[in-house]
This record gives C-alpha cells, sequence and structure tokens, in this order.
C-alpha cells in the first residue's frame, strides 16, 4: 500500500509508492518507451489495460473494444489506490497518510504515431471535456482534496508510453504548488479585492511582449517571471476558479490556443520533452455560489518545456536560473 | 545585465539571467562535457579562467599557477554580476531587481579523473573548509542575503564540465526553498522551543532505520520523507545554525561522512548524477550571539540523486512520488 509522508520541516506531503518499490538495479535498467504491436492504449488492445472509466465512442460500440476517441483507464501502477479507508497516524514526530487516492490514464486519440499538437481542435476539445467529465466525477469521493491533470511529453519529461496521454490523480492532501497559488491569490485578493491571474491577463494584453498566442476566450503567454526557457501559460480571460465548471464554448475556444502553442512549441524546440499541469482550485475550497467570483484560484493550463538539465539543484535551493527572457521566448513562438 | 523578477503569485524570484541568453538553437545543439587538455580547471591551465579568488597552495607557489589543493575563481558565465547597485524598481504590477550577486567556482581537486567520492577525507576537508572561507568572505558584502553552495554531478545533473568542482552564487533574496526552511524551523520551534532538525537526528539516531552512516559530529540519514529515491541529508548531531561558524573538528567529521555518502551512492547507483546542497542560515537572519540558539536554521547539506525523470511534472504540481521508501534505500547505503 502506498502512503503519505509529510516533511517535518516544511510541511510537504511526498507519496513513498512502495507498491512499486525500485531498487537500485531498477533506475539503471529503466526500460524505454514502448511503441508498436505491443501498445497497450492502441485500438483492439483494450484488454491489455483494465477496464475503461470513461469513453466517448461511436454509437453501437461496446466497452472495452475499439470504435473510441477518447477513452480513460485505471494507471495499471497507480501512485495511490482507491481502495481503503483514509488513516491518518503518527509515528515519533513523523506524519504519515495512506496513500487513498485515484491514478487514471486518459488516452487523448486512438492514434498512436501522432501528438497532441497533431490533433483537431475538436479533437483537443475532447481531450479537454474529458478532464472536465472525470474531475467532476472523481469529487463525488469525499476523500479527495485535488485533481491534479497533467501530461509527460518525451522520454526526458517522465513519458513511459509513446502513445499520446494524459494523467490524472486525485489525492487526499493539496500539492503544495497549488497551496502556495491559493494563498497568493488570497492575499492579492485581500489587498487589491481583484484576482492576480485576472490582473496578469490584462497587463499582459495590454503589453503585448509576453504575448504568444490569443483568441476571444483564452490567453497565452510567456509568464514574467519565467522558470524554464519558453514556459508558456494559457489562462481564461474571464475569471473561473474551478476547471470542472468551464464551459463547451470555452472547451472549444481553449482546445484552439492549447494545439496552436503545443504545435508552436513543436515548431521551435525540435519537438522537445515538455510537462504540462492544469492548475485548478482545490475541492475543499470555498465554493462560492458564482463561479466568476474573485477568490482563492484562476485555473489555468502550464507548459514547461525541459531544456535545461538542472531541475535537481533547483529543488535543492528553490533557486532557478533561466537563460531565455519570457519577452524573447514569446517573440520565437509568435513567429514560428 | 541579469536581473531577478518575482512571480506576482508566488513571490518567487527567479533569475533571468540574459547574457547567457539561449536561442533556440543553443538548447538542441547543447554541448558535451569537456574534458582532457581542454580542461580549463587542470593545473598548468590557471589562465584559462578568471584570476584566482582563493587558493590553497604549496609554499612558495605564485597565485594562478600550479601547485594548489583547492582554487576558487569567478565563474566565467556568471548568473548574477558583482559589478553595479542592487536597484529595485516595477514595471506595471510586477517587479525587478537587477540581478547583483556572485557566482563562483570552486575547483576541488588538481586531479582531472578523480570524484569528490574518491579524494582522501583531508582533501574533502579542504573543500568544505573553501565552502566556508568563501562563506565568510562574500557575507561582507551587505548586498547578499545567502549564500548558496551546491555541486552538480554528471550529465544529467547539469554538469558541464568533467573536472570535480563547487559553485557558489550569493544572492541578493533568500531562495525560496531557504525561506520555507526558515519558516518551518521557527514555527516548529514557537511550538515546542526546540530545532525541528535537532529532534530529527534524534528521532533518526534512535529508530536506527533510516541512517546511512554517523560519527561523533555528524549523521547521515534517509529523511523520512524523501522526496527522490536515496536522498541522503547530513545533518550535524550538535545544533548550529550556520556553516560559516563550522569548527575545524566538525569540519573533519564531515568530510568523512560526505565521503562515506558520496562513495556509497556510486557503489549503489553505479555512479548515478546527482545534485548537492549546503543549506545554511540566511545572511539577514537574526544572529545569535549563541551559535548553538536553537533559532532559524541547523545547516546541513542534501544529497538528491537524479534517477527519476519527472522533475519537471513535479515542479508544476508541488508534487513528489517517490519508488523507493526511505527505510530500503537507507539498507542499501549501509550494506554497500
Amino acid at each position: 500500500m502506498p502512503e503519505l509522508r509529510r516533511d517535518p520541516i516544511t510541511g510537504r506531503w511526498v507519496i513513498i509508492a512502495s507498491e512499486r518499490a525500485k531498487r537500485p538495479k531498477d533506475f539503471l535498467a529503466e526500460k524505454s518507451v514502448m511503441g508498436g504491436a505491443l501498445c497497450p492504449f492502441c485500438p483492439g488492445h483494450e484488454g491489455m489495460t483494465p477496464p475503461e472509466i470513461l469513453a466517448y465512442r461511436a454509437d453501437g460500440t461496446a466497452a472495452n473494444t475499439a470504435g473510441w476517441s477518447v477513452r480513460v483507464v485505471p494507471n495499471r501502477y497507480p501512485a495511490l489506490r482507491i481502495e481503503g479507508t483514509l488513516e491518518r497516524r503518527g509515528e515519533g514526530m513523523f506524519d504519515r497518510m495512506s496513500g487513498i487516492g485515484a491514478h487514471e490514464v486518459l488516452i487523448e486519440t486512438p492514434e498512436h504515431d501522432v501528438d497532441l499538437a497533431d490533433l483537431d481542435p475538436p479533437q483537443v476539445g475532447e481531450v479537454l471535456r474529458a478532464y472536465r467529465d472525470r474531475s467532476l466525477d472523481l469529487r463525488k469521493d469525499r476523500r479527495f482534496r485535488y485533481v491534479l491533470i497533467f501530461r509527460n511529453h518525451g522520454e526526458s519529461a517522465g513519458a513511459t508510453l509513446e502513445h499520446p496521454h494524459s494523467q490524472l490523480i486525485a489525492t487526499p492532501v493539496v500539492p503544495k504548488r497549488v497551496q502556495e497559488e491559493v494563498a497568493g491569490v488570497k492575499q492579492y485578493h485581500a489587498l487589491k479585492e481583484r484576482c492576480v491571474f485576472c490582473d496578469i491577463v490584462q497587463e499582459e494584453r495590454e503589453g503585448r511582449k509576453r504575448i504568444v498566442h490569443e483568441n476571444e476566450s483564452v490567453v497565452a503567454f510567456a509568464p514574467f517571471a519565467s522558470r524554464f526557457p519558453f514556459e508558456t501559460w494559457i489562462v481564461p480571460r474571464v475569471h473561473r476558479h474551478d476547471f470542472g465548471r468551464i464551459e463547451d464554448d470555452e472547451i472549444a475556444a481553449t482546445a484552439v490556443v492549447l494545439k496552436e502553442v503545443l504545435g508552436r512549441l513543436k515548431r521551435v524546440l525540435d519537438d522537445a520533452p515538455y510537462n504540462m499541469v492544469l492548475h485548478t482550485a482545490p475541492l475543499d475550497g470555498e465554493a462560492p455560489a458564482d463561479p466568476l467570483a474573485p477568490t482563492e484560484m484562476h485555473w489555468h493550463i502550464e507548459v514547461m518545456p525541459r531544456l535545461t538539465k538542472v531541475a535537481g539543484f533547483e529543488y535543492g535551493s528553490g533557486f532557478f536560473i533561466n537563460p531565455t527572457p519570457p519577452e524573447e521566448a514569446a517573440e520565437f513562438l509568435r513567429n514560428a
């Protein structure tokens, strides 16, 4: 059973995924990315995954057979387990929690050899719609505090299977980075009675220097204090704290900009690896009756290309050195 | 001129090192690690570096010639610049600071083909003594708030030169991770009137499960909430907040344990890449007259092997998944 452990100094929770337990030799013999005939995510191979949780599929096709456009299945090697009760306990000065959660794989397309950047906007929209549908379903489980949605592109960004997919992890704690954002949004709101993300969107749209792409609903830009070269955020222009409440027209508009951003990054950076993380409000937060209320969070997508190699050091110190000013990165991406 | 920029949401400062400015093509053509005849850190090549700031050298040898055992020089491609005034200014809603600081390279040995783990303990002690000497010298510059000391081992951990070396970066802000530790130490002390690191040392020494190695002054263990497989911390048994105040006998004892830990990691993990970061009190902190006063920090060294590939995702989320329980990691390291 995996467990969560709390760092007694900073309060950060870490998952110790002992069921995936790795001995030194396992790291040295890290498997390469699996492709082709052995791919468990290709149509016709549905039996190679656990039974599907959700699928958008053609009328008349049966569950766990071909005919789907997006398919969500449990992760075969989950970081957290859905079964069991959420038990909290101490051990001396330390704090543990049982590793309760959900870990799902969202297969983005039946096609093995394409990438999210290559799909049509409507198909990208189907992926975003599945993010929303799973987020709404998972929050019915009151043990969960957050639904983390992300995708790793490229082997050095952590992808272990070629076939385009995202992952969802429902956690019984709010991840530290989300906590920090929520605290920042609240602090700014207490001071100014405005949402900091809304102010950033306005400032970037006026200044234009860091804008990568935009449409009527969504704006993509290289953030002022980018941690990584070519880091790009996709932020809705209208305030909405919870991605789960996104509407269909906003999904369509977001899909267009997401495809555009990923395509431009791919062209400029020669298909570099990246991590993409959806940031949204925690499930245990205040849920204002008005979904536009400027409290606590403003959902957005962060895309972090993996071009530099010093991430471990930066963890240890909290200190980022970015050799590419975001103004230059945005210009390259605009011109791509 | 590099500059520091503040993230308006979380308050994190990032260095935008525009003098190192990288265009997309530069990342794709990343140079491999330099060795052999072209190594600027080898004896006889002193003219290939800027003039030395500090060297421990044999009597009668001249500065910037061979004959040294440890040598510190300015980084030729500094992330921060020593020249100029520390100017803070706003730009719309954003905050900038001029990129004032120091960035030094500490060449750990004249021998090119060894590693810190292979050096004799007295030579490892010379490296630690140079850390202390530079820390004490750099803090005379009142613009600096922190001296960050670290080493990257292996190309995928960010090392760009083979010859064993550490780096020092003096910064005009306290790095976020250090701020978080200081806040955690203060919070724990407010509650218990004890140092959280001192309590951890006591708990680990009693439990023995996560101990890797120890001697009369220093203990090495895999921390309870390890973020990374085989993460190992080296912590002095007696409280001391500031590494700059370490005494010679403690340096000698720390050197023995550091060599032991790095050697065991090297054997167990087949010379895997790692990042090593020295954590110590900020320079703008309270400086208690009693160096043993349990306030604000307890210096220590964190060694983070780079075995997993998902660091970017973990940045985006603040969420760590560690597949190796620290108890198992410690056992492997104890038996190595």
